[in-house]
């Protein structure tokens, strides 16, 4: 690793927001004494508008123009958090080919160009890290890729969106609606303006494609994954899990089997006892199911300037350590040189869990034969009914049904069915069961 | 690193026990693709007893020689997994004294001779990994020495015993004496025929040291950080606790102020809603908490086979990937040489906690008022009284006082007073409570 002449290495950062400016400040005063240690001199930082003036980055180090840190030789690290997709992966991507390492926070890069980034840093010697990119300060790509490695892993699952959890936290705990709660939480800061990528499930994902492909090797393409968001989670849903021994949670789920891996992006029942169910707020977490470890789990800040900026140092901390890449294992050791193949990726299909299903429906004798002779018909096994919250007036009334497991193509045969029922004035919404084994010793 | 014709690493294995046995497999038939890629290629299998039969080891890499591995120079990595002081300790002093990494799963000799055997490692350019000697399956040392490098640490809490935990949540549970659950997890081998370290706190002190050293850097000796057991708890306690809004817990804490360093293993009262509480059986947790990163929760196995040999072959896989030691580091940058200070190590006497006291007493009037007095002149406040389980022939009753914060001398000079006092039998248990902050957004 190169050094300046006062034994330093040259530190490149693209993006002075509140992660740009927490990164900067800890470079310039480190407070850790491993960032002392590292010895890490802050060269230039890039921004959009070089006039806005940045808390405790002298200004002499502010440029708007990239070439100063892509042609600047001893800038050996470049620290990415400008976020968005342009021009930030045109940026990375200069970079590595400039043999320069880099340490980016951009999950949207990462899931659509991961693979062609990481080839660019392999063609080049150099190091790529994005531990930030996913989960904000809880380092679940270092312990998935380095700590985990003697594993299988069967499963990942993981509440992976700071913004839905903190939305349905506040829905659950007040019995507000979907719409002012995400209100609330754009007050606060917890949402965006647009909230599309969040509510919508579309963050989750991309961060889902990230952790699958450190876990089983192979690309996978992000709009291949299932994703529903939580739009249409309604707080009466909240009640009535909650009622029945459950919280809902937007969850992000990949599982690996014999026939192939499964990877989706959808709220679920949780059982309230696991430790999924009590992640509250804007709060992360990952489950890891590895063949010998058995479950880990790991929870903390999954957003905010202080833990990306967290996970951002630890990367750069471990590249100015001299880790070697993947790259140059790959170059000294044949047997790694075996090509990762993709692996088989199942459809919805075939999955194979509990439902919750919320009809509106008639209440009168013998609307429930009818609905259950609909679940008989598909072949699926009926858990429980329960009514709720009659409409007097109208004559309807909530029915929750709670399932056995059944295949996800039976249920949604069986949902377009309910719908055409004379007896259901509509079906209201069909959460999947995420079901826990129980585990010996605990 | 060098590596064999065929482009693989040797390794050396010392003990061929469970732990060694899961290694051993894991290595000779890989099946996570990280082992794979590695390329690990078995050498020899140290062991006491050659006569035994080791399932899925070759005969032939059998022996009860050191030397065999020692004076292998292909025998790149040494992974110890004999367990015990000596000759674990000469061992590894021996393997890093001949340029070999070592990987150990040896608390006890990292606790007792870490800062010596660092030295010697860094001293032959070689690295030492330890990540299976605190918390099994939980890569605590990787997120605590790498992943957090960017943080200021100021506290550790720890459930870093399965033993304790598996004895407490049992006796929580069902009732049962500490007496009883001790034999229950001695049957089921989660609990030694000796069981002393154990239950005695001497094993979370070990791992509470390693942890300590990593995140703060000097020396700490594992004799100065004040312990106890779990031997004085009994299930009434778990009772009272838990009518209290709590349950009781083995804590390993270490907490740095501006004063100093802490570290302490006690048995604590731990709110009942905080992740902490919900740690049962053998399962072991971390919180870490950092400046920038907040609180980080790490939760899993904390011993057993599986679990242990997955940190061990995360260890072994970091060092296949040419990951640079601490020392090399050092060598090329200055500043990082900076000697590592001790830090002020606080005594007890001055910590500020909540208190559980639990008094045999009369049961007669004015006897609460001659103990609030006790209370009163050694400046503690009461913050509740209840009086429980009467045993009217014997006219005493048990009364369980909950203070507010109070200083650790004042206590201990309160509890001397207090069994003094004519009207008290006997003063059965003094439980330090742990709170925790409510954090926003969760």
């Amino acid at each position: 690793m190169p050094r300046l002449a006062n034994g330093s290495i040259g530190v490149g950062l693209l993006g002075a927001g509140v992660v740009g400016g927490e990164v900067a400040r800890a470079i310039l005063r480190p407070s850790s004494r491993q960032v002392y240690h590292a010895g890490l001199s802050l060269r230039r930082v890039v921004v959009r508008n070089v006039a806005i003036k940045r808390d405790g980055i002298p200004k002499e180090l502010i440029t708007y123009n990239i070439e100063e840190v892509l042609g600047d030789r001893d800038a050996t690290i470049v620290i990415e958090v400008m976020g968005g997709e342009e021009p930030a992966r045109s940026y990375i991507e200069s970079a590595l080919s400039a043999g320069k390492h880099v340490v980016t926070a951009n999950k949207e890069v990462m899931a659509k160009h991961g693979d062609q980034l990481v080839r660019v840093a392999q063609e080049n010697g150099v190091e790529l890290s994005y531990e930030a990119s996913v989960g904000g300060g809880i380092p679940m790509l270092a312990v998935l890729k380095d700590s985990l490695g003697g594993n299988r892993i069967d499963t990942i699952r993981a509440i992976i969106n700071g913004t839905t959890n903190y939305i349905l936290t506040s829905m659950d705990d007040t019995g507000a609606s979907f719409n002012e709660s995400l209100a609330e939480a754009q007050c606060l800061g917890f949402a965006e303006s647009d909230p599309t990528a969040d509510v919508g499930g579309y963050d989750a994902v991309y961060k889902l494609a990230i952790l699958a492909r450190l876990a089983w090797g192979g690309s996978l393409d992000p709009d291949a994954i299932h994703r529903e968001g939580i739009e249409g989670v309604e707080s009466k849903d909240l009640r009535y899990a909650r009622e029945l021994g459950f919280r809902v949670k937007l969850l992000a789920i990949a599982r690996e089997d014999d026939h192939g891996l499964r990877c989706r992006v959808h709220p679920a029942l949780v059982p309230a006892d696991v430790p999924m169910a009590s992640v509250s707020g804007v709060f992360n977490a990952v489950e890891f199911n590895g063949d010998r470890v058995g479950p880990l789990w790991l929870q903390g800040r999954g957003a905010g300037s202080g833990p990306t900026a967290s996970a951002v140092l630890g990367d750069v901390l471990r590249i100015s350590r001299g880790v070697k890449s993947e790259r140059q294992l790959r170059k000294v050791n044949p047997v790694s040189q075996v090509a990762e193949k993709s692996k088989n990726a199942l459809t919805m299909d075939e999955l194979e869990v509990r439902y919750y299903v919320r009809l509106s429906a008639l209440d009168r004798p013998g609307v429930l034969a009818k609905i259950a002779t609909v679940f008989g018909e598909t072949r699926i096994s009926i858990a429980s009914v329960i009514q709720k919250d009659l409409d007097g007036s109208r004559g309807i009334a909530d029915l929750v049904v709670m399932t056995h497991p059944a295949r996800e193509c039976d249920m949604q045969t069986a949902a377009s069915k309910l719908r055409d029922l004379d007896v259901v004035s509509s079906l209201d919404n069909l959460i999947r069961v995420e079901d826990y084994e129980r585990l010996p010793g605990s």
